[in-house]
């Protein structure tokens, strides 16, 4: 039987781009589903019943939610083609942990840079800075996180590049200035076939969240 | 050469107790050495720059930090006396996304329901004990979250058990009212040995909260 791999996802989500490109990397064909999050499919309910949140993986009828989670079912399942992971131990540790961090911190504090304003958002900016002179540091004078090829956290990091224009234009800051090497790494990544086929137009990010801000009410 | 093994914990911690059950499940010897968390030591610092938190698990000198992600570490580390994860990569999904969802909802919750009062603690309440319905229905009727046998989901739960004492106390409420079955699968946790040895006392929890809530200025 061929498998049966559908992708529940909205477009600009950076989780969900984890997922388009790791799939990419690993070659596996699938039915992309756009989600109306203002208007949640039967399917998406029924897949993620207790997080209700894109994206979800289906594949042969079974649903992995979790964009993190979905990456290592991913290896896990395809691990033939492009490993994401390294085999050892400590280095797959210590993958996990960088992915784990972007997560704990990265979100929450662009969110924070495109929601407020004034002293809240000088403190977020000045957050989110400090967060990518860490991962600088992390890339060192390797050329991917992974070292010298496309790595699990490269795909974790990558999709959030999508979102430094939006954060530049609403911040009114520049990325680049800060922190080159994060720019340059970006860049990199975009060179690659799968990483530019699987990111979207960082300037529709930004239309997109100069729409979400009137929704939401935040000039 | 010998292992090296140490973890740098702190002893109500449920984060740190995950750590210290995986390694008696896997029979693996270690120093402990407990963490003032007001006045941490060198080596944690030099362990976890980026976070700076216990647990740390350093083996042969390299930490891995992130109780979750030192608990795949152990699995993968020493993968051959009781393994924790499923060899199956669906059911290795679904089980990181168990406790992934504990870390996601409980500890907030929990720390809701000892720090506030009122109705920021009834909402804390009965979202918490939400939670444990929710973990009730994914537990169903297995004698443990990972089947026949303790596994990765249980051995990231059931350290919270050793705080619902204190959780009941500060709330005045009862759990088991609430959720037999979550109950009776922490009892039948605590007759295995590794577990027992493993959990601290649960008045120990209480006595631990009250003094810090003194410290904090909470009545």
């Amino acid at each position: 039987m061929a498998d049966e791999v559908i992708l529940l996802d909205f477009w600009p989500s950076m989780f969900g781009m984890r997922c388009r490109l790791a799939l990419a990397e690993k070659g596996v064909k699938y039915e992309y589903k756009e989600e109306d999050l203002k208007n949640k499919s039967d399917l998406l309910l029924r897949m993620n019943p207790v997080h209700k949140k894109i994206p979800v993986l289906v594949h042969n009828g079974k649903p992995v939610c979790e964009s993190l989670i979905i990456l290592q079912y991913i290896e896990e399942t395809w691990p033939d083609r492009c490993p994401l992971l390294p085999s050892d131990p400590y280095q797959r540790a210590q993958a996990r942990f960088w992915a784990d961090y972007i997560d704990k911190k990265f979100y929450g504090l662009g969110r924070k840079v495109w929601t407020t304003k004034g002293e809240e958002q000088e403190v977020a900016k000045k957050e989110l800075i400090e967060i990518m002179k860490v991962l600088e540091g992390e890339l060192g004078d390797k050329p991917f996180f992974g070292g010298e090829k496309l790595g699990f956290v490269d795909v974790a990091i990558v999709p959030f590049s999508t979102w430094f224009y939006a954060y530049e234009m609403c911040g009114n800051f520049s990325i680049e200035a800060e922190c080159p090497k994060l720019i340059a790494w970006t860049k990199r990544c975009l060179e690659i076939e799968t990483v530019s086929k699987s990111l979207v137009d960082p300037h529709k990010v930004y239309d997109f969240i100069l729409q979400l801000k009137k929704a939401l009410g935040i000039e």
